[in-house]
């Protein structure tokens, strides 16, 4: 079982940032994600593309604002549960929860901070019958470690960005690659359609267009799979994987089912104290919820986990006072013993 | 008399991150400050400082902070009165207001949003009975423009990082530069205390401690400056200006009169909904406000200055729905008539 003083679901920038304002406070967090890395819709979604609404920062790449944050809560030893859904939430006698995954992974803590995003993201599978039969038996929907692919041959379909990218990216690490699309024509960043271009006349990815895989093949493993090609006999080709990248689309899911006030597909919360939902000690934050004049911003969430994790230290000490520093007075102090601080000032004579 | 759609009072963090809310949705702005320069108590306090908890920023100096705030703002060109202190507002028959400032100059928008932090900076002034007479005939508290200090001779009085920072940076302007200073020890940045003693030995800082300055002389302007230094005869030293830096302080002030409700010192909001006054039309914002939970954060002063713009744009366009867009989305196009927008994806065939 991991214990923490924070459970956060969802590892977007919301959650991300709340790892440091509970840092601040002592408190320690762990966060579970369904997505393999941390940065929710930014690095799933637009990793490539600038938001220029951050404060601050007159442009900055989504993917690098999730780097950033990663930064920032380093110091504060943060746990991570990746590539995992949570799934029940059930409450203990002594007030605390313990949240289970879809992989039985058990997490323990006085307080749950839902920090969901849009939900959790699940990727769009292809309507295969036997597609279940091969799920983590060659089937991928997303790739977690790319050592897995080393040697092996693979077999991607997809037409956008992530099926243009992995395709590239492979090219060095696995014998064989394929990129199975039903359309010739890709939609992607214009470096990334060349790319996959040149690599297809060097003969380092097999390019089969307009095309889909219609079947699955192999016993408990798989050994290969069925293409049709437009206007053509279909044909088997050996592969030990085929990862459909269709692009992943965020479901609320079972978090749905937590007894949680839920609007507009989004979890009400007391937005004049604390972001607390109908749940003592369970707040919803970012952008999963929802009160009056609510805006799914980056900078919302922010804020809004700024002053949830102040309720938190309230419902963990109940009896101690928390007096807040200043970061630029008080400085920081991480749990793995390193201590950021402004240079004091000097008192020196001048003679 | 100045008209725009937002009129801003202070013009630190929370005011300047407002313009660049406010442009989202194609609303001008304005801002008036009793400092010489943008940026708040960031840049009039601590602007070497780190700072550690603005969020993707692992750390940030607050003057830094300032300036990429102005660099996001730039291309809504606001406008700004500086070194002035708004003292009274009057509502007008259309609804609009009218902020008039200690120097008179008056500002009309539908709109005022109060980001005044602590208050107006105001000087700390030095106990002398003729002071009011050299006010800006020789005596300065603030120093607006350095240049009007060329080849002149300057006594600068204070032991901190200002007296310090602008004695040196005077050296290279003023014909004569003197430091008056109560005690032999200074207080500050090492860089500054170090290099105030090697410009002394150089002969281009006139050192003067510990010793203080106990009267003006001069008709109309200044002329000169009594000095008393312990345990010897005072003296009389010629000079153009005084200038005592010994800090600013913040003072709520004229705007406590407003008909605001106030609570420790600070203007109450409705945190539910949109951080407007007990006056529709006026917002308080960042620093200045109060409600159940606040904490006086920079990070918060940015969320609330975005839920802020969303009201106050329902406020001058009754009839108009807005329909936000993510600035990723539909990028950001400046009134200076520059577009900022993410890379479009191609859709391309590969042959
Ligand atoms: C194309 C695009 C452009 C955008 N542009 C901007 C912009 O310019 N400015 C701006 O402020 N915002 C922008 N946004 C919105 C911004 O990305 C979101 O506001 C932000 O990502 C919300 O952060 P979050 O941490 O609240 O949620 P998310 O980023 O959605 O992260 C939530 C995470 O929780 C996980 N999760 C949910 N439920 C579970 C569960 N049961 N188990 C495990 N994991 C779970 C999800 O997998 C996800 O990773 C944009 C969004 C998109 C799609
Ligand atoms: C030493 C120190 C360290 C800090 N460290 C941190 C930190 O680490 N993290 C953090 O988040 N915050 C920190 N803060 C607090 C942070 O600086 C404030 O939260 C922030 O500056 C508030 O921004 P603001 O724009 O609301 O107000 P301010 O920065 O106070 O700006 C308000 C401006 O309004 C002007 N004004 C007020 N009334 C009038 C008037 N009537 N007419 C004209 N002008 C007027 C003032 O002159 C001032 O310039 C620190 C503060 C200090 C002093």
């Amino acid at each position: 079982m991991i214990q923490t003083d924070i459970l956060i679901i969802g590892a977007g920038p919301t959650g991300l940032f709340t790892v440091f304002e509970a840092g601040l406070l002592k408190l320690r967090c762990h966060l579970i994600d369904a997505l393999p890395q941390p940065g929710g819709q930014c690095s799933e979604i637009y990793p490539k593309k600038p938001i220029y609404d951050i404060p601050a920062y007159p442009e900055i790449l989504a993917g690098d604002l999730t780097h950033k944050l990663m930064e920032q809560i380093k110091q504060f030893e943060p746990g991570f549960t990746l590539g995992e859904r949570a799934d029940t939430i059930e409450k203990q006698e002594d007030g605390s929860f313990i949240v289970t995954t879809n992989k039985g992974t058990k997490h323990q803590a006085p307080v749950v901070a839902i920090a969901g995003g849009l939900g959790s993201f699940e990727p769009r599978k292809p309507l295969l019958s036997n597609l279940a039969d091969f799920e983590d038996n060659g089937v991928e929907y997303i790739i977690r470690d790319p050592e897995i692919y080393r040697d092996k041959k693979v077999v991607i379909a997809g037409g956008g960005d992530s099926a243009l990218d992995w395709s590239i990216f492979l090219t060095d690490v696995a014998s064989e690659v394929t990129l199975v699309h039903r359309r010739n024509e890709f939609r992607g960043a214009l470096d990334s359609v060349e790319k996959v271009q040149e690599l297809k006349n060097l003969g380092k990815i097999n390019l089969i267009t307009p095309a889909e895989v219609k079947g699955l093949i192999g016993k408990e493993k798989l050994t290969g799979v069925a293409i049709e090609k437009k206007g053509e006999d279909g044909f088997i080709l050996d592969t030990d994987h085929f990862i459909p990248l269709f692009g992943l689309s965020p479901k609320l899911g079972p978090i749905g089912n937590w007894g949680l006030e839920i609007e507009k597909n989004a979890i009400k919360v007391n937005n004049s104290l604390d972001y607390q939902t109908n749940i003592p000690g369970i707040y919803a934050i970012g952008d999963v919820n929802t009160y009056p004049g609510k805006l799914k911003l980056i900078l919302c969430g922010f804020h809004e986990a700024t002053l949830m994790c102040q309720s938190a230290y309230k419902r963990i000490h109940p009896d101690k006072k928390y007096v807040m520093k200043y970061t630029t007075v008080g400085g920081v102090e991480g749990f793995d013993g390193t201590k950021k601080e402004a240079p004091k000032a000097v008192v020196k004579a001048i003679n």
